[in-house]
């Protein structure tokens, strides 16, 4: 499938279906599947908006493979025993910046919310998705995906993926 | 219409559209149109997310017709005479997870914010719907609505619909 | 380009479009671009919910051109030297409520988030756009934007545009 073959309408709603599938899946706590959303070979990384906008390449967490995905799952899998929290994604204000035959670019807004076991929702982190994506067979991935996140949380890295 | 003659991207618009108009019409306080998004049997039901994981069938409200969602509506009518909120919904993240000829189901997130009249929102409610939608005409309805949200507080149930 | 013309599914990825456009325009801080957004001759207005509801014309802010857009974009920069805060828009639940031949009129509603320098996010504002979009050349623009909040906070009016 060549990406700038489809009209931009019908890409629009497969990125938003690709977008949509990834939220879900995390807050659904099924992150053993979370890395199927990817690549084999890609780049995942999460960046302080701040740093960001100073220029600064800081990632905050950077994992360039699917099997390095995988590795941090298991890795929450066992240091959240404790704590049960509930995660949820909303995305929106989705801009399709390039297209080519082999890659789309678009950039998105997030937010998340948490709910404690108390019941308090929460704004957990709000911040931007920049994802180069490509197709493989009639399904699309994320090559890249970059979370800008404006909210700066001690915990934030250490729970469930943005 | 055959919802599964349509192009899934032509589906997913009127699917967006059915749930943006659902959100407008509570929060624009049009209750008394909030059934006509459902069809005449119908199952409304609003369960907690703990208890949805636990396989717990307990249902905090369930209507199987407009009917009953418009007593709701009178019953809201009724109470809610001394203090005025406005609520804000936001949807997004739908996948289609099924479409046949007579009926497709979509699963979407929802945030809803809650303005009191000290003129402060807060975040009221987040969570997950999953409908069952068909076609009676040219418009979609709801023949099934499960409302499984995150945030558990006392009073949200007396409220406006989510 | 006559926009009743178009599929309703295009004309609403067309409008999801400029939205996200609009969105991404103010939160990239790229406020001398956001005028561009909008007709030569606009309107642009923000009014409370309450009054909205009540029929008081009353608007917190109404600007006529892009000029008066631009003027107000350079009062932001002088005035915000001192503090920064980061704002993130979700838009959400787009109707498309008339076409015609040179405009339509669509209503959606957003939520903003506020970050401020110590890293926590909170809501900001959460409303509604009002819009009537016209054709110029390939782009869609705002000819009207109806900004209805909610949340009402003495310093909205002096921050960033909503």
């Amino acid at each position: 499938m060549q990406l700038n073959s489809l009209p931009e309408s019908e890409l629009f709603y497969r990125i938003q279906r690709l977008l949509a599938g990834y939220c879900q899946c995390i807050d659904d706590d099924r992150l053993e599947e979370w890395p199927q959303f990817f690549t084999e070979r890609c780049s995942y990384r999460i960046v302080a908006q701040e740093n960001a906008a100073r220029g600064l390449p800081l990632a905050a967490m950077s994992c360039d493979s699917r099997g390095m995905l995988h590795d941090r799952v298991v890795s929450l899998r066992k240091a959240n025993i404790y704590e049960v929290h509930t995660y949820r994604h909303l995305v929106s204000a989705t801009v399709i910046t390039e297209v080519t035959a082999d890659y789309a670019r678009a950039r998105s807004h997030y937010a998340v919310f948490r709910t404690r076991t108390n019941g308090v929702s929460e704004v957990y982190s709000v911040g931007s998705y920049d994802d180069r994506i490509v197709a493989e067979g009639s399904s699309l991935l994320f090559a890249e995906k970059l979370v800008t996140f404006d909210t700066n949380r001690i915990d934030s890295l250490l729970a469930t993926p943005l």
